[in-house]
Protein backbone atom coordinates (compact mmCIF):
# COMPACT_ATOMS: atom_id res chain seq x y z
CA UNK A 1 0.00 0.00 0.00
CA UNK A 2 3.02 2.62 0.94
CA UNK A 3 4.51 1.23 -2.18
CA UNK A 4 1.44 2.04 -3.86
CA UNK A 5 1.32 5.20 -2.92
CA UNK A 6 4.99 6.44 -3.94
CA UNK A 7 4.13 4.86 -7.53
CA UNK A 8 1.79 7.18 -7.33
CA UNK A 9 3.82 9.88 -6.41
CA UNK A 10 6.07 9.53 -8.71
CA UNK A 11 3.43 8.88 -11.87
CA UNK A 12 1.90 12.41 -10.65
CA UNK A 13 5.32 14.91 -10.89
CA UNK A 14 6.42 12.35 -14.11
CA UNK A 15 2.62 13.55 -15.54
CA UNK A 16 3.06 17.53 -14.78
CA UNK A 17 6.98 17.60 -16.30
CA UNK A 18 4.79 15.60 -19.37
CA UNK A 19 2.71 19.03 -19.48
CA UNK A 20 5.25 20.98 -19.05
CA UNK A 21 7.25 19.95 -22.52
CA UNK A 22 4.22 20.81 -24.07
CA UNK A 23 5.95 23.77 -24.30
CA UNK A 24 8.31 22.71 -26.80
CA UNK A 25 5.76 22.37 -29.28
CA UNK A 26 5.54 26.50 -29.59
CA UNK A 27 9.14 26.85 -30.48
CA UNK A 28 9.70 27.86 -33.67
CA UNK A 29 13.14 27.03 -35.16
CA UNK A 30 14.48 29.57 -38.68
CA UNK A 31 14.49 26.83 -40.30
CA UNK A 32 11.46 25.39 -42.27
CA UNK A 33 9.95 21.78 -43.60
CA UNK A 34 10.76 20.28 -46.28
CA UNK A 35 9.78 22.20 -49.52
CA UNK A 36 7.85 24.55 -47.33
CA UNK A 37 7.70 27.92 -45.96
CA UNK A 38 6.24 26.53 -42.80
CA UNK A 39 8.95 27.13 -39.50
CA UNK A 40 9.62 23.58 -37.83
CA UNK A 41 8.75 23.73 -34.01
CA UNK A 42 11.10 22.20 -31.84
CA UNK A 43 9.22 18.75 -30.80
CA UNK A 44 8.68 18.03 -34.68
CA UNK A 45 12.46 18.47 -34.73
CA UNK A 46 13.42 16.32 -31.94
CA UNK A 47 11.09 13.52 -33.30
CA UNK A 48 12.39 13.74 -36.67
CA UNK A 49 16.41 14.09 -35.07
CA UNK A 50 14.94 10.36 -33.38
CA UNK A 51 14.08 9.12 -36.56
CA UNK A 52 17.12 9.97 -38.09
CA UNK A 53 19.02 8.06 -35.01
CA UNK A 54 16.99 5.26 -35.61
CA UNK A 55 17.57 5.01 -39.50
CA UNK A 56 21.36 6.02 -39.93
CA UNK A 57 23.04 4.58 -36.36
CA UNK A 58 24.64 1.81 -38.77
CA UNK A 59 26.95 4.67 -40.10
CA UNK A 60 28.56 5.66 -37.01
CA UNK A 61 32.01 5.29 -37.38
CA UNK A 62 31.81 3.39 -34.05
CA UNK A 63 29.08 1.85 -32.76
CA UNK A 64 26.69 3.63 -30.80
CA UNK A 65 23.52 3.20 -27.86
CA UNK A 66 20.47 3.87 -30.28
CA UNK A 67 18.56 3.92 -27.17
CA UNK A 68 20.56 6.60 -25.21
CA UNK A 69 21.09 8.78 -28.78
CA UNK A 70 17.28 8.98 -29.16
CA UNK A 71 16.78 10.04 -25.80
CA UNK A 72 19.57 12.88 -25.95
CA UNK A 73 17.75 14.12 -29.26
CA UNK A 74 14.22 13.67 -27.87
CA UNK A 75 15.15 15.48 -24.75
CA UNK A 76 17.86 18.52 -26.31
CA UNK A 77 15.38 21.00 -27.02
CA UNK A 78 13.74 21.47 -24.07
CA UNK A 79 15.77 24.00 -22.04
CA UNK A 80 14.43 25.96 -25.30
CA UNK A 81 10.92 26.35 -23.04
CA UNK A 82 12.61 28.71 -21.10
CA UNK A 83 15.53 30.21 -23.09
CA UNK A 84 14.30 30.41 -26.72
CA UNK A 85 15.72 28.90 -29.92
CA UNK A 86 19.70 30.33 -31.01
CA UNK A 87 19.47 30.28 -34.91
CA UNK A 88 23.37 28.67 -35.31
CA UNK A 89 23.97 31.89 -37.43
CA UNK A 90 23.34 34.15 -35.01
CA UNK A 91 26.45 35.99 -34.15
CA UNK A 92 25.04 38.28 -31.33
CA UNK A 93 24.36 35.01 -28.58
CA UNK A 94 26.45 32.31 -27.47
CA UNK A 95 25.74 29.31 -28.24
CA UNK A 96 27.84 27.73 -25.77
CA UNK A 97 26.04 25.55 -22.97
CA UNK A 98 25.44 28.74 -20.77
CA UNK A 99 24.19 29.11 -17.45
CA UNK A 100 21.07 30.40 -18.50
CA UNK A 101 20.47 27.06 -20.55
CA UNK A 102 21.74 24.60 -17.24
CA UNK A 103 19.78 26.43 -14.89
CA UNK A 104 16.16 25.66 -17.13
CA UNK A 105 17.76 22.06 -17.28
CA UNK A 106 17.39 21.98 -13.94
CA UNK A 107 14.10 23.52 -13.63
CA UNK A 108 12.25 21.71 -16.24
CA UNK A 109 14.10 17.88 -15.66
CA UNK A 110 13.94 19.00 -11.64
CA UNK A 111 10.05 18.67 -12.19
CA UNK A 112 10.44 14.75 -12.00
CA UNK A 113 11.55 12.50 -9.63
CA UNK A 114 15.14 12.93 -8.50
CA UNK A 115 16.74 10.07 -9.88
CA UNK A 116 14.80 10.57 -13.20
CA UNK A 117 15.95 14.39 -12.99
CA UNK A 118 19.35 13.50 -12.50
CA UNK A 119 19.42 10.93 -15.45
CA UNK A 120 17.57 13.68 -18.03
CA UNK A 121 20.11 16.27 -16.71
CA UNK A 122 22.89 13.76 -17.33
CA UNK A 123 21.77 13.13 -20.66
CA UNK A 124 21.26 16.83 -21.86
CA UNK A 125 24.96 17.59 -20.33
CA UNK A 126 25.92 15.18 -22.37
CA UNK A 127 24.50 16.26 -25.52
CA UNK A 128 25.91 19.51 -24.75
CA UNK A 129 29.42 19.09 -23.52
CA UNK A 130 30.78 15.70 -23.88
CA UNK A 131 32.99 13.75 -26.60
CA UNK A 132 31.18 10.41 -26.46
CA UNK A 133 30.13 8.63 -29.56
CA UNK A 134 26.74 8.78 -28.66
CA UNK A 135 26.73 12.59 -27.87
CA UNK A 136 28.87 13.02 -31.42
CA UNK A 137 25.71 11.15 -33.08
CA UNK A 138 23.35 13.30 -31.96
CA UNK A 139 24.63 16.27 -32.69
CA UNK A 140 25.99 15.13 -36.26
CA UNK A 141 22.01 14.96 -37.48
CA UNK A 142 20.75 17.76 -35.21
CA UNK A 143 23.14 19.40 -38.13
CA UNK A 144 22.38 17.02 -40.77
CA UNK A 145 18.55 17.95 -40.64
CA UNK A 146 18.86 21.71 -41.64
CA UNK A 147 20.84 21.25 -44.26
CA UNK A 148 18.34 18.38 -46.22
CA UNK A 149 16.03 21.16 -45.55
CA UNK A 150 17.82 24.38 -46.73
CA UNK A 151 18.98 22.42 -50.27
CA UNK A 152 15.13 20.68 -50.55
CA UNK A 153 13.88 24.97 -49.90
CA UNK A 154 15.96 26.54 -52.83
CA UNK A 155 18.26 27.55 -50.03
CA UNK A 156 16.31 28.51 -47.34
CA UNK A 157 18.14 29.99 -44.50
CA UNK A 158 21.21 29.72 -46.53
CA UNK A 159 19.87 32.65 -48.80
CA UNK A 160 17.58 34.44 -46.15
CA UNK A 161 20.88 35.16 -44.02
CA UNK A 162 22.93 34.78 -46.39
CA UNK A 163 25.29 32.46 -45.21
CA UNK A 164 28.08 30.96 -47.53
CA UNK A 165 29.54 27.96 -48.34
CA UNK A 166 32.51 28.30 -45.74
CA UNK A 167 30.33 28.99 -42.77
CA UNK A 168 28.39 26.49 -43.80
CA UNK A 169 31.13 24.03 -43.82
CA UNK A 170 32.65 25.16 -40.23
CA UNK A 171 28.99 24.82 -38.91
CA UNK A 172 29.25 20.99 -40.40
CA UNK A 173 32.40 20.43 -38.89
CA UNK A 174 33.44 17.46 -36.77
CA UNK A 175 31.07 15.24 -38.32
CA UNK A 176 33.26 13.20 -39.85
CA UNK A 177 34.44 12.16 -36.35
CA UNK A 178 30.99 11.09 -35.92
CA UNK A 179 30.27 8.87 -39.37
CA UNK A 180 32.57 9.15 -42.56
CA UNK A 181 29.96 8.29 -44.37
CA UNK A 182 27.65 10.82 -43.15
CA UNK A 183 29.97 13.55 -43.91
CA UNK A 184 30.93 12.30 -47.41
CA UNK A 185 27.60 12.50 -48.53
CA UNK A 186 26.97 16.33 -46.68
CA UNK A 187 29.78 17.44 -48.79
CA UNK A 188 28.05 16.14 -51.79
CA UNK A 189 24.71 18.00 -50.86
CA UNK A 190 26.81 21.02 -50.34
CA UNK A 191 28.32 20.78 -53.66
CA UNK A 192 25.30 20.47 -55.68
CA UNK A 193 24.01 23.47 -53.50
CA UNK A 194 26.90 25.55 -54.55
CA UNK A 195 26.44 24.01 -58.30
CA UNK A 196 22.73 24.96 -58.29
CA UNK A 197 23.27 28.71 -57.22
CA UNK A 198 21.46 28.02 -53.89
CA UNK A 199 24.85 28.21 -51.35
CA UNK A 200 26.93 31.02 -52.33
CA UNK A 201 31.11 30.58 -52.31
CA UNK A 202 32.71 33.05 -52.27
CA UNK B 1 35.69 0.60 -52.08
CA UNK B 2 32.65 -1.77 -52.89
CA UNK B 3 31.68 -1.67 -48.95
CA UNK B 4 31.78 2.32 -49.35
CA UNK B 5 29.60 2.63 -52.34
CA UNK B 6 26.73 0.34 -50.53
CA UNK B 7 27.48 2.01 -47.31
CA UNK B 8 26.48 5.01 -49.43
CA UNK B 9 23.88 3.74 -51.25
CA UNK B 10 21.85 2.57 -48.15
CA UNK B 11 22.42 6.16 -47.02
CA UNK B 12 20.76 7.60 -50.12
CA UNK B 13 17.76 5.59 -49.57
CA UNK B 14 17.28 6.09 -46.33
CA UNK B 15 17.68 9.57 -46.60
CA UNK B 16 14.79 9.48 -49.12
CA UNK B 17 12.60 7.99 -46.66
CA UNK B 18 13.43 10.80 -43.74
CA UNK B 19 12.59 13.50 -46.53
CA UNK B 20 9.12 11.89 -47.09
CA UNK B 21 8.16 11.06 -43.34
CA UNK B 22 8.12 15.06 -43.15
CA UNK B 23 4.72 14.70 -44.26
CA UNK B 24 3.92 13.36 -40.86
CA UNK B 25 4.32 17.13 -39.43
CA UNK B 26 1.30 17.83 -41.83
CA UNK B 27 -0.99 15.62 -40.43
CA UNK B 28 -3.66 17.33 -37.41
CA UNK B 29 -5.25 15.23 -35.24
CA UNK B 30 -8.34 15.88 -33.29
CA UNK B 31 -6.53 16.88 -30.10
CA UNK B 32 -5.27 20.10 -29.08
CA UNK B 33 -2.30 20.67 -27.22
CA UNK B 34 -2.52 21.35 -23.23
CA UNK B 35 -4.47 24.50 -22.37
CA UNK B 36 -4.93 25.42 -26.12
CA UNK B 37 -6.90 25.49 -29.20
CA UNK B 38 -4.23 24.47 -31.66
CA UNK B 39 -4.48 20.89 -33.30
CA UNK B 40 -1.59 18.79 -32.64
CA UNK B 41 0.21 16.83 -35.15
CA UNK B 42 1.55 13.33 -35.81
CA UNK B 43 4.99 14.34 -35.65
CA UNK B 44 4.25 16.42 -32.49
CA UNK B 45 2.46 13.76 -30.96
CA UNK B 46 4.61 11.21 -31.96
CA UNK B 47 7.76 12.94 -30.19
CA UNK B 48 5.82 13.31 -26.73
CA UNK B 49 4.42 9.50 -26.74
CA UNK B 50 8.29 9.20 -27.25
CA UNK B 51 8.84 10.78 -23.97
CA UNK B 52 5.93 9.19 -22.87
CA UNK B 53 7.69 6.37 -22.75
CA UNK B 54 10.69 7.19 -21.48
CA UNK B 55 9.28 8.93 -18.65
CA UNK B 56 6.70 6.22 -16.88
CA UNK B 57 8.11 2.69 -18.21
CA UNK B 58 8.89 2.18 -14.95
CA UNK B 59 5.26 1.66 -14.11
CA UNK B 60 4.93 -1.17 -16.84
CA UNK B 61 3.53 -4.21 -15.18
CA UNK B 62 5.77 -5.89 -16.86
CA UNK B 63 9.64 -5.08 -17.57
CA UNK B 64 9.12 -3.69 -21.28
CA UNK B 65 12.43 -3.04 -23.91
CA UNK B 66 12.23 1.03 -23.75
CA UNK B 67 14.33 1.05 -26.60
CA UNK B 68 11.81 -1.06 -29.01
CA UNK B 69 9.05 0.71 -27.37
CA UNK B 70 10.18 4.45 -28.06
CA UNK B 71 11.14 3.17 -32.06
CA UNK B 72 7.06 1.93 -31.84
CA UNK B 73 5.32 4.91 -31.02
CA UNK B 74 7.82 7.28 -33.42
CA UNK B 75 6.48 4.90 -36.18
CA UNK B 76 3.38 4.29 -35.35
CA UNK B 77 1.36 7.59 -37.57
CA UNK B 78 3.79 7.43 -40.02
CA UNK B 79 1.21 5.29 -42.28
CA UNK B 80 -1.16 8.24 -41.94
CA UNK B 81 0.77 10.07 -44.65
CA UNK B 82 -1.09 7.81 -47.22
CA UNK B 83 -4.28 6.98 -44.93
CA UNK B 84 -4.66 10.09 -42.98
CA UNK B 85 -5.74 10.29 -39.18
CA UNK B 86 -8.43 8.39 -37.82
CA UNK B 87 -10.31 9.76 -35.05
CA UNK B 88 -10.82 7.36 -32.03
CA UNK B 89 -14.44 8.13 -31.43
CA UNK B 90 -15.18 7.93 -35.52
CA UNK B 91 -17.86 5.20 -35.98
CA UNK B 92 -17.91 5.90 -39.51
CA UNK B 93 -14.78 4.69 -40.27
CA UNK B 94 -12.79 1.34 -38.80
CA UNK B 95 -9.71 1.59 -36.84
CA UNK B 96 -8.61 -2.34 -37.76
CA UNK B 97 -5.07 -3.07 -39.10
CA UNK B 98 -6.93 -2.17 -42.39
CA UNK B 99 -5.81 -3.39 -46.24
CA UNK B 100 -5.29 0.52 -46.85
CA UNK B 101 -2.57 0.78 -43.75
CA UNK B 102 -0.71 -2.03 -44.92
CA UNK B 103 -0.48 -1.09 -48.11
CA UNK B 104 0.77 2.37 -46.42
CA UNK B 105 3.26 0.82 -44.35
CA UNK B 106 4.89 -1.18 -47.10
CA UNK B 107 4.99 1.49 -49.39
CA UNK B 108 6.55 4.15 -47.11
CA UNK B 109 8.87 1.43 -45.22
CA UNK B 110 9.87 0.07 -48.35
CA UNK B 111 11.86 2.72 -49.17
CA UNK B 112 14.66 1.69 -46.81
CA UNK B 113 16.96 -0.84 -47.48
CA UNK B 114 15.49 -4.42 -47.09
CA UNK B 115 16.45 -5.32 -43.82
CA UNK B 116 15.31 -2.29 -42.36
CA UNK B 117 11.87 -2.23 -44.16
CA UNK B 118 11.23 -4.99 -42.68
CA UNK B 119 12.11 -4.25 -38.86
CA UNK B 120 10.25 -1.14 -38.81
CA UNK B 121 7.59 -2.92 -40.37
CA UNK B 122 7.17 -5.89 -38.15
CA UNK B 123 7.67 -2.82 -35.46
CA UNK B 124 4.47 -1.08 -36.72
CA UNK B 125 2.67 -4.57 -37.19
CA UNK B 126 3.56 -5.35 -33.27
CA UNK B 127 2.18 -2.10 -32.34
CA UNK B 128 -0.97 -2.69 -34.47
CA UNK B 129 -1.94 -5.87 -33.95
CA UNK B 130 0.37 -7.67 -30.70
CA UNK B 131 0.02 -8.60 -27.21
CA UNK B 132 3.45 -7.94 -26.65
CA UNK B 133 4.32 -5.92 -23.40
CA UNK B 134 5.66 -3.08 -25.31
CA UNK B 135 2.57 -3.01 -27.54
CA UNK B 136 0.49 -3.30 -24.85
CA UNK B 137 2.24 -0.29 -23.35
CA UNK B 138 2.69 1.97 -26.75
CA UNK B 139 -0.79 1.75 -27.10
CA UNK B 140 -1.73 2.54 -23.67
CA UNK B 141 0.35 6.22 -24.16
CA UNK B 142 -0.94 6.60 -27.34
CA UNK B 143 -4.31 6.78 -25.52
CA UNK B 144 -3.27 8.28 -22.76
CA UNK B 145 -2.69 11.75 -24.33
CA UNK B 146 -5.32 12.77 -25.61
CA UNK B 147 -7.16 11.95 -22.02
CA UNK B 148 -4.49 14.17 -20.25
CA UNK B 149 -5.09 16.76 -23.27
CA UNK B 150 -8.79 16.63 -23.02
CA UNK B 151 -9.33 17.11 -19.33
CA UNK B 152 -6.85 20.28 -20.02
CA UNK B 153 -8.99 21.51 -22.31
CA UNK B 154 -11.98 21.81 -20.63
CA UNK B 155 -13.27 18.72 -22.64
CA UNK B 156 -11.93 19.06 -25.52
CA UNK B 157 -12.93 16.47 -27.94
CA UNK B 158 -15.20 14.37 -24.97
CA UNK B 159 -17.24 18.19 -25.44
CA UNK B 160 -16.79 18.65 -29.32
CA UNK B 161 -18.03 15.46 -30.21
CA UNK B 162 -20.58 14.92 -27.48
CA UNK B 163 -18.54 11.82 -26.08
CA UNK B 164 -19.66 10.46 -22.70
CA UNK B 165 -17.99 9.05 -19.86
CA UNK B 166 -19.01 4.80 -20.39
CA UNK B 167 -17.10 5.76 -23.98
CA UNK B 168 -14.15 7.52 -22.99
CA UNK B 169 -14.02 4.60 -20.38
CA UNK B 170 -14.38 1.96 -23.10
CA UNK B 171 -11.98 3.91 -25.08
CA UNK B 172 -8.89 3.09 -22.58
CA UNK B 173 -10.01 -0.59 -21.63
CA UNK B 174 -6.97 -2.45 -21.38
CA UNK B 175 -4.66 -0.16 -20.20
CA UNK B 176 -4.82 -1.44 -16.95
CA UNK B 177 -3.13 -4.94 -18.29
CA UNK B 178 -0.22 -2.74 -19.24
CA UNK B 179 0.22 -0.92 -15.86
CA UNK B 180 -2.24 -1.05 -12.81
CA UNK B 181 -0.62 2.65 -11.80
CA UNK B 182 -1.50 4.31 -15.11
CA UNK B 183 -4.98 2.96 -14.84
CA UNK B 184 -5.98 4.21 -11.40
CA UNK B 185 -4.63 7.58 -12.68
CA UNK B 186 -6.87 7.42 -15.56
CA UNK B 187 -10.05 6.13 -13.51
CA UNK B 188 -8.99 9.50 -11.21
CA UNK B 189 -8.84 11.89 -13.97
CA UNK B 190 -11.89 10.73 -15.43
CA UNK B 191 -13.78 10.72 -12.23
CA UNK B 192 -12.85 14.61 -11.52
CA UNK B 193 -13.89 15.33 -14.94
CA UNK B 194 -16.81 14.13 -14.41
CA UNK B 195 -17.18 16.41 -11.21
CA UNK B 196 -15.83 19.38 -13.27
CA UNK B 197 -18.92 18.58 -15.67
CA UNK B 198 -16.14 18.20 -18.63
CA UNK B 199 -17.10 14.94 -19.08
CA UNK B 200 -20.70 13.73 -18.88
CA UNK B 201 -22.00 10.65 -17.01
CA UNK B 202 -25.54 9.12 -18.00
Amino acid sequence: MAQNKLRMERLVKQIAFIKEIDKVKYILRRTKLFNSDRRENDAEHSWHLAMLVMTLAEHANEPIDVCKTMKMVLIHDIVEIDTGDIFFFDKERSHDNTEEELKAAKRIFGMLPEDQAEEFLNLWIEFETKDTPEARFARAVDRLEPMLQNASNNGGTWQEFDVHYDAVLESKMGIDKSSKTIWEYILKVLEESVERGILKRD
